[in-house]
């Protein structure tokens, strides 16, 4: 009873998810999902990659956490338009909830958008949002085990983007491990080692989405 | 429609939280909710309390993850009894999952059960799962908003271990901001610093938990 529930569920998403991808393709925006666990560094990775893409790509951000609006204001900081949605407790963005975000940006004046999803491993793999683009941040400071405990959410996406990688030397993080895990989840998934705060690995994170920019790809998983 | 069904999910896992929580008290078991991120450092946490607790208290391990046997493993290895619990994609433990693992310990053998909860700041935070004290795990790197992003969590629980502190000087974390956040919302919590691989801050986490043992707390939200 509860798996048909939620299998209903999940089918009204796509049907949203389908529309929020055709109006992105119309206005001719790309849209990346960015996934991973509270404080993976998902914010500052944006704040890294919007001085990248400075002149090259117009972005515009719509900011999903459960309360508050932290990291609205961060990205606000910056000239870039952004969209905060509340989940008011929810662990995930839903398409929905992005079609009424969609609502107050100028798509027209947008080229990349960042959807940046609630802090969670877990629960927001399931849900297609109506990007093109799927990524999952993961800090060096998480621990290389993360693949193997949250296959699900590694296992829909397109790039890997570690973080923190100037932590390296005071953890045991083993990048070469999670690559080599993700690239069984993920074989045809990019992957990306960055220092945010320094600005190191971000150029190679940049021209993945500007040359995924108007690919118009459709996500195959249903 | 939605939320009158969540409801009547939250009513049957009190229920048997309820029988959890009686079953312990019978045993002269004190349980302890661990919660907290992906890779927030609550098995390592674990391993350096089994050494401060050592001859004083007994400890048992029940396990959540939604994939593998990762930290089973882990705990097995040091010769404290572990029961794994494979949620197979749910988001967090419930009552029911924690009735089973019960049945496969020797509950007269143990005095500290530690429930080391899926790694998630969001959903774990809603359900009881018998235990008489709740404490939620934040590393240091995890970025000091985190009690305003994902107040639930923190609201529910009767301690704050920040962990990884030996990273404190190569972050912008302010352990202050995050005991003041903390405090707004668990009055009566207690906050304790540690580095659970050199071993810092570890004897005042065992002696909280040595002192709480056997108190027969009852939680009091419903």
């Amino acid at each position: 009873m509860r798996i048909v529930a939620a299998k209903k569920l999940l089918k009204a998403n796509d049907l949203l998810a389908a529309e929020n991808r055709a109006k992105l393709a119309a206005a001719g925006v790309a849209a990346v999902n960015i996934l991973g666990s509270p404080g993976a560094g998902k914010t500052t990775l944006l704040e890294a990659l919007f001085a990248a893409l400075a002149h090259r790509a117009r972005p515009a951000v719509i900011e999903g956490d459960i309360a508050g609006a932290l990291d609205a204001e961060r990205i606000a900081r910056l000239g870039v338009p952004v969209v905060q949605i509340n989940t008011d407790g929810a662990c995930h963005l839903d398409a929905g909830m992005i079609a009424a975000a969609l609502a107050d940006l100028d798509l027209q004046a947008v080229d990349l958008l960042f959807i940046e999803n609630v802090g969670n491993l877990v629960c927001t793999a399931g849900f297609d949002l109506g990007e093109q683009m799927r990524a999952v941040v993961l800090s060096t400071v998480e621990g290389d085990d993360k693949a193997v405990k949250y296959p699900a959410i590694f296992q829909g996406s397109d790039a890997l983007v570690m973080t923190k990688c100037d932590l390296l030397g005071h953890t045991n993080f083993d990048p070469a491990r999670v690559a080599a895990d993700y690239r069984r989840l993920a074989p045809d998934g990019r992957v990306f080692e960055v220092c945010a705060t320094t600005g190191d690995g971000i150029p190679a994170v940049a021209a993945w989405l500007l040359g995924s920019e108007g690919s118009g790809r459709e996500r195959t998983e249903t």
